[in-house]
């Protein structure tokens, strides 16, 4: 019998036979590996722990990734996961293993970008490891936060008929994401020529500067908003959205009308001949939240601007996207699927 | 002016570099950087974060050291830090980056280390992040602990006349890896050499699956006592003596004839022309506890045998090591040197 390769399993498969083989032993382990960030009970709120792992020539190229970018980055996706709880980051570590090719220049220029984003989200960096590294360099975050126990929001838990919501625009990081690798080959080909990234400057900000979305977090709790389920949008709106209507045995219906994309990336989708729905479905890492809301919350929602409801929530399981033209398509894990009438 | 390099800083010149540029935003966050964990007011306790970078060819090196133990050990070093604060470790996150030359196998026997582990110290694995990686292993673990508010240990607070102890015995890990090293060179020169290992099961256990000790810290609890200032031994004995001492601004004087050593690593130092005082200050890895007790505390000691009285603290910050002959030698950050007369 042949060994089954990691490949074959993919990543959510890794993670589910991992989970498999998990015991807990904690009653204050509320919840463990399969949302955003695992759920411990201190007594008087929820403390919430996020990981992760960042690898370079896999997660970040450092050809077109500045340093002090990829710090504040790192910060960011794990802010975004506490956020994605309902949840407010408070504190960081920050492991990192080099290899010898990087100079101390280089650190501080990392940890720059680390601190500035400690800043701006007001996280404390209160711990973390450092190594050297046969080859590249590895960030590893872990975020620390915290929630209201009533306030706390999983994957799990949309409700009949709630409404589908999203925070910011989409599809603008992949945009970027394209933008930079379309420079970066035309550098190789000619390293006299400069980036043109004059008119492309928002999309590919969203590329390497993110934002976890912790302001949403402050608005929905002045509105007295709490989502009935939530995720942040790292991989893509198609396999988000599949993530919780799994969590919650429901089907979600999404109208691509709806969908909040910015004038640029419409523009780079059509330079690239990429769709641009393909780019929200199929893209990632825009870190916004897709989160529902029950019908009774709105009114209060209107009065967030930087939040769109974009469909609702169905008994049938079957995720739809209503494209334009009326037409309905499947919404599957890499993307979305015409029905064949 | 070159660029500073790396190297010429060190680990510890790092961290201090980092840690003078960070800002605490929080009162929450107790300690930051510079304790075995940070430490994290939670309103009824105290929540305790450590986190370890294991990078394959820096940390382990897996032609003799099993994915199973490697994984146990990742776990364990981990437990070694939130004991070393006098707390319960609870929950880890464990994150793996993984080159394609490792099969479904090899992650299901690291996690079955992992596992043994959660079992043995009662922690649950509660999440974490999986990548592929270009070159080798790392493995990145946090975990989180907790500990009453009067119970914390410190690396600072040792008092004036206080006694120093240890846990369990030392230098073993180190002669531990020795002799794996040294198999290793056998296997190389010729691959039909069958290693000799009979007897260093105990030196080559104590290297490739070292324990955290949270069973003393429930002893510790039972008698009523607190250590004044602790810290786990990862680093041969030397290191962790000066850390503490740096820590209280007083100095610890140690009697090599009270520090414990076992048979086996005696042997194997004598076998390999190593001063076994050497291999306790210099070497590392033991992740024994490195504590000092208030004197009112010291019949209380006295009931626990793991637990070995080695010296006192005084007002004079040298730190002494007392040899065997009476002669008196300085503790440096690289062990200890003779004190010229």
């Amino acid at each position: 019998m042949e060994e089954q390769k990691l490949s074959d399993l993919g990543e959510f498969g890794l993670i589910n036979r991992i989970k498999e083989k998990v015991s807990l032993y904690h009653s204050e382990s509320i919840k463990g590996i399969g949302d955003d960030a695992a759920v411990i009970d201190n007594g008087q709120k929820y403390t919430l722990v996020s990981t992760d792992l960042l690898v370079e020539g896999v997660h970040f190229d450092l050809a077109y990734v500045p340093l002090a970018h990829l710090g504040y980055k790192a910060v960011a996706v794990n802010v975004s996961d506490i956020a994605a709880m309902n949840g407010i980051p408070k504190q960081i570590t920050v492991s990192i293993a080099i290899s010898s090719r990087f100079g101390l220049e280089a650190i501080d220029e990392l940890y720059e970008g680390i601190n500035a984003a400690c800043e701006n989200y007001k996280v404390d960096l209160v711990g973390g490891d450092t190594s050297s590294s046969r080859s590249g360099l590895i960030i590893s975050v872990t975020a620390v936060g915290e929630v209201e126990k009533d306030k706390i929001a999983y994957r799990h838990g949309a409700g009949l008929n709630d409404i589908v919501c999203v925070t910011g625009d989409l599809g603008a990081a992949y945009a970027g994401l394209q933008i930079l690798e379309r420079e970066k080959q035309v550098f190789l080909a000619n390293p006299e020529m400069q980036p043109e990234l004059d008119n492309k400057s928002y999309v590919v900000g969203r590329q390497l500067k993110p934002e976890g979305r912790t302001d949403i977090v402050h608005e929905l709790y002045a509105k007295g908003i709490v989502p009935t389920s939530m995720i942040d949008i790292s991989d893509g709106l198609a396999s988000e959205i599949l993530h919780l209507s799994t969590a919650s045995g429901l089907g979600f219906t999404v109208f691509v009308d709806n969908i909040p994309i910015e004038n640029q990336t419409l523009e780079t989708s059509s330079e690239l001949n990429l769709s641009p729905i393909t780019m929200v479905m199929n893209g990632g890492e825009d870190y916004e939240l897709l989160m529902t809301i029950s019908q009774a919350d709105f009114e209060k929602i209107k009065g967030i601007p930087e939040i769109t409801p974009i469909g609702f929530v169905t008994e049938d399981k079957n995720n739809v996207l209503v494209l334009n033209s009326g037409e309905r398509a499947q919404i599957t894990a890499q993307g979305w699927n015409h029905i064949k009438p």
